[in-house]
């Protein structure tokens, strides 16, 4: 008599066989079986639920409670076989419970669909996620404020335009990724708020039939509260997109410190080095030492621009409520999660075993004008309006420039023919300690100011590490 | 002797003229002079940070600020021209100043760099544009929500796929919609803690030079904060990315209604009308009504989607700090917003002026087997497991189908002949009522549900409205 | 003394052994395994170069070349253990070959880069795939065509903003598709010029140094010619990305056909019927019967817009020649190709297997004022200037229909009312027929004229499929 | 009696006033007009064509041919003001048309649609626009080609992963880009076949209802053929997305060049000079001289790749034929076209204006290894299997970089305790001139090789130049 039952959970009203190939092609299971555990839970929580309002009884509940715990034991012993014939996770899910317990398997899917479920896992499995990438992001910080203590003492030349610009302690430079970082950690706490809302109880999209208590639901699936519209709830994948795009936003950050990972290696910067196990070398060339890891995080931040694309364009112009279309959502989604996860890690390693080379930057800070703002904020200090002070010194650049010598190697009488106001003390303006002494503004790099930071910092990873 | 000083703001170091071509490609005032009251305005509190830290007088402060505000009046009425000569913003204001009061002028760049003035100008231009597209998110939602009201008591076919497949109140469906963009809102809410925090005293990247009080020139500016980081806050621009990044899930929404729109004014569908006054007819069809609005608004999604993917990839691979690369910032991002301001406040006016056809959609609710969740929610209160339950409602379907009957049009017997548990009450079951009645439940469309659901909808506007 | 060589076939100059996760980061064989075959056909000329350059014996190359075929029968067999150790698809088949031959395996990559390797190997791969993409497209067109032959009497409200316009042929509207598709199919002649080019002979970049004959290697390889430019050679994808935007082309129009598949297959259109075999049903709405594969098309578009996008961005700012993020075009490019070819298949058996509600299409000619512009177009013949009898007709259209009549249902008098140049041949004028019969320009609905077009049709596929 | 004849096209049938925002906001004329003398030269066909069927008198024919070129003009000079009451370019038109010569402007609207109307203008624009990207695709090739001879002898070290490889001619390096768009202007000449396709007689979508002679209108516009499908005419811009398509190709390419431009401009690598006509300096730092026209081209390559985006987006899931989401399809496009010619210059620019630091590529020549491949490939000569001779230079490499010696400094009896196999010849090997020499292979760096590819270059610019 069960075998009548169709293998489709939808398949009463249908006369004709599904198609082969159209079965390849609808399936899900190849990547949504990454949901089970959610799925399993989210049973779990329907099943009491469905107890609670009298459409279970106590030993219904107790069986299928028990079979869902089998099947979630044997899906982690890798004992578990998910089919393609039953196109999702929900189907492959529902079989294996109707094996265990009959037909009582079938009185869990009472008022509930697969529009809710699906949503639900999917919220279930990216706060799990979400967890993830703020522990990476947090060691990711911690690597990088440790690796700014390690140099703390080394001055580098800040850069605009990939010009020299300014000194700027190497401490603070590096820092700015750890900030950045910062402010995506905060971005998802933001998106808890929405990314914790329980979806049960919505059903197709009218709201459940059964008076299933939603409340309890949500608070026994760790949500904050039931998503407030059962229409919205099914159709809206937004919590998603947030958080793909709060992974793009990641990896652009990690593509602007692999970028300049991969300028700091080259023979011409050669600000840096990385151990030899974090390199490849060339099967041509033998001398070669390539920052691969740097360039493939460059090239994995593709991926996830496009990961983002593809689920915003999924969205546009499509009505209410649930469409197919959406089944698409979770492969860019998955590839996101895993590159960005995959990249965060390699660059906490590549910035834990960057190697600086003190002596080439040391070297570097003689070069290059880079005192030069100092030259004009001195003639500031004499009175000079700074647009004047500025085109002034822009003067005695190029004069020293023509004479192959640096600012601090000119006369006194050289600068005072440009400018009677400069005096003795120019000198001592003109030193790389000097300019960053001037520098300890709030966020900016005098080294008071940026040791003050880093500890801070540090205060702030210990509290987010022990909540 | 002021005449000695080159048009260009970094001229002094140069020895050729700048190509004419290079300074039409580079120019940025043809689009950014809508900074410049942001620009004034923080010139304004910059005078008077300079002003505290003794690098001006109380003189110059008078003056500076006195002429600062004549400019700001002149580009009110219309009056200031801005030259492409003078690049961008920054220079066209410094040039003005310069007119107007003379070298003081060159003091108000002590210690500031554009790097920090252009990203404090669109921080504050931001703060303006956000506050904006939350009132229009109000406008919206208030009038869907009245409209919802208006039509309270229609029931209308709730898809999935496409396909008829539960009845559901039109205020339900259509409040889907505010719910989403109330989301939309508190996603705004959650930006400000990154969009309000100030530059000013980051200078180029190192930060000022001169002991300028940053906290002083956030708090006169409106901003919660200064910018924790010198660096960051010059070489990042994610909290614009992340405006746009919400503005594209409003369009995104947005073109989700206005594909419903497009398909309910089809004649097939015919589910409303919207006045003459918000349509076009062809001009070679007479008889033509086009939906156009919405339409547009389905286009001008994609263009503020390739807005958000233009900003995005503007960063990939970028270096720190300042690159100029990040001019081209602004065209997305003001194409993006004006896109969105425009298009909110359309889907505003259409959804306030659309008109339902009632007696079509009444007619439509009697077609489709909307009722057969209903008949198998209804075997499963006689005890059949749903998936059982389910498949043979599929039959029960089928069968009336063939027969040209609606469901309710079955008798007992033939319902009786698919299975001995349904009884008379099967056909207090099969109504619309009914069905509506039985999703009472939290955020479903039961009456009562919606009703309340509407209320709360209200208050919340209101309180927001007057915060 | 072999165990000596590194298992990294750049290994000498490294003091470190890899880091397991960097090894896992930073390999593609768990993708680049489907170039196995390019591999090493590319091998097998690239060989035969070696000895014609006298850097084989001949015995060294029959030792090569059996050992060669011998793992490609192995792969071919799955008997083949590809190893994520070996990194990617060249090592991996390098090594086999040493287990296989010993030393003289390394001599295949005398003068040889991996740089040249991968590209070639691309090349051979999409040249395979285009041959499908184009025999699919082929499909796809010869089933749409046989369809509109097969529903030829057809006639159909055209579209436009999705308000009915005027009658076409169902078959002259379907047809668009395949003239469609046949666009793109000429494209991909195009590309070929510039994708069958051989890149071996170009090494890491700056050519082979030893004197190979690219000529020979280029035509053994079923190329054109060799690749002009040695640099360009290993530092370009532009073939792949060509390609990738011609199947974004076909994917958009697959997106347009199933977004109008979807429309027909709804209750309120419904046009079409398609067999329960291409559907699916409802977890919980028993009655429904859903156009999932169309949905799902559309949805896949996204996905091979992103795909498109993630190519195109890897390569913004990347300077010459080889770098590692290049690695990262094959995962979009292999998930665009596999992606638009199911969706190639999916949508031919859809087109195919749709069954047309003729008598619903019928019945809709009659309603909608299809036929306004044929009493405009009269009115011109009549003398009066298109834009005045185009406003004349919008007036006779709001007349009718307030009166709830069909233009035809007018009387001559009520015509007359509005211009007395109307006379009784309007009646014959306001014929579905005649407006088909006006419409015999070549590309238009004409009857015949659609008849000439779908025989031509068929003799360019005859042409294509046979050439 | 004609103020009857409201302002609309299509205003017949219409019973209320347009809405003011509504007009803002469907209009298109403040960018379409650009479109004018494409309309125009339509118009003028479509007159010709009009009168050869009969449907106009001589007499009107020079009415209107005269009219139109008075309007045509009239624009020329900026005399004509464009009206945003007027929607669009082709009312704009027909307006002042009538003002001309009065009803017989409406004339011209016979059997004519605005969707015909548009694609027409678009296609012939954009005729207009593929020439002018030819001649500054034809302008930067021919620049690097005389670059590349003006510094034939300089050898620069090649970069793979951003890290000295091998030597390579400057001008084999630089040709690249001029290669690179060499292909690129090869698409746009397959891209004519597809572009130059004449709508005209499509009318709104079903053809033309009376009979117009559309090979003569394609001849006369001067297209290669009436576009075959009227549906397919009025639906699609392909042609325009592969135009942007091609113009995001060249721009990437543009990106790449900018890329090496910033680098090699960088303190750093110092490899190239710019002339101060072509940089900005700092508002802040007066020594700086920044490459900002590289950067801006880096920039709006990211512009013209969401230009991209937007167009294709814009066609997913819209139904045929005509709908109004397809006017958004001009912002992007215009600005693709503008973005992508003002880049072109300015690279042209850039490259023509370029100095090599000469004497510090010859510096850098001597270090880091470029000659090891020379090295493992004379091995290779001497017997050894070339993975074990890159293998075993790579620890000659290591030996070296220990001791400070480059390879050509070690002794031979240093270079025999590797190898016993090696001679006093190997120095012959290690110059720059001889790995240069090993390169005479067909696209690689040898100097014959390149010197010939230069000359056939120049061959081939002047043969496009001169058709």
């Amino acid at each position: 008599m069960v075998k009548e039952v169709s293998q489709k959970p939808w398949g009463g009203r249908f006369q004709e066989e599904t198609n082969k190939f159209f079965e390849d092609f609808t399936e899900s299971i190849s990547y949504d079986y990454v949901l089970a555990f959610a799925e399993i839970k989210a049973s779990l929580v329907y099943a009491k639920a469905l107890f609670n309002a009298g459409l279970l009884t106590s030993e219904e509940l107790s069986l299928l409670e028990k079979a869902l715990l089998e099947i979630e034991e044997e899906i982690r012993k890798g004992a578990f076989i998910f089919r393609k014939e039953y196109e999702d996770i929900h189907m492959n899910l529902e079989k294996a419970l109707f094996e265990k317990v009959g037909e009582i398997a079938y009185k869990l899917h009472t008022g509930r669909s697969r529009n809710e479920q699906v949503v639900t896992d999917l919220r279930l499995y990216l706060v799990e996620e979400e967890k993830q990438i703020k522990k990476l992001l947090l060691e990711f910080i911690r690597e990088t404020i440790i690796k700014a203590e390690e140099y703390f003492e080394v001055v580098m030349p800040g850069f605009t335009h990939l010009q020299h610009a300014q000194p700027v302690l190497f401490s603070h430079w590096i820092a700015t990724y750890a900030e950045a970082m910062r402010f995506h950690y905060e971005r998802l706490l933001d998106l808890e708020k929405r990314l914790k809302l329980s979806p049960l109880g919505s059903s197709a999209f009218a709201g459940c039939g059964f008076p299933l208590n939603r409340e309890f639901m949500a608070k026994e699936l760790g949500f904050l509260a039931p998503h407030p519209h059962s229409v919205l709830a099914v159709s809206s994948r937004d919590f998603a997109l947030e958080f793909v795009f709060i992974l793009t936003l990641i990896m652009l950050d990690l593509s602007r410190l692999c970028e300049e990972l991969v300028l700091w290696m080259s023979q011409e910067f050669s600000f840096i080095d990385l151990p030899d196990s974090l390199c490849s070398g060339s099967s041509i060339m033998p001398q070669k030492k390539n920052p691969d890891a740097a360039e493939l995080i460059r090239g994995k931040t593709a991926l996830v621009l496009g990961n983002l694309l593809q689920l915003l364009t999924l969205f546009k112009n499509l009505p209410l409520s649930y469409n197919r279309d959406m089944q698409e959502d979770k492969p860019p989604l998955f590839q996101a999660l895993e590159t960005t996860k995959a990249s965060l890690k390699m660059a906490t390693l590549l910035i834990k075993s960057l190697i600086l080379k003190k002596e080439r930057l040391e070297n570097l800070l003689k070069e290059g004008y880079l005192l030069a703002t100092e030259l004009a904020d001195y003639l500031v200090t004499r009175g000079i309006p700074f647009r004047k002070a500025h085109h002034l010194t822009g003067k005695i650049v190029l004069y020293a420039q023509k004479r192959g010598k640096r600012l601090e190697e000119l006369t006194l009488e050289e600068f005072r023919n440009f400018s009677p106001l400069i005096s003795e003390d120019i000198y001592n303006w003109l030193t790389i300690e000097h300019s960053l002494k001037r520098r300890e503004i709030p966020g900016g790099t005098g080294r008071k100011t940026v040791k003050n930071y880093l500890e801070d910092f540090k205060k702030w990873i210990l509290k987010e590490e022990n909540p």
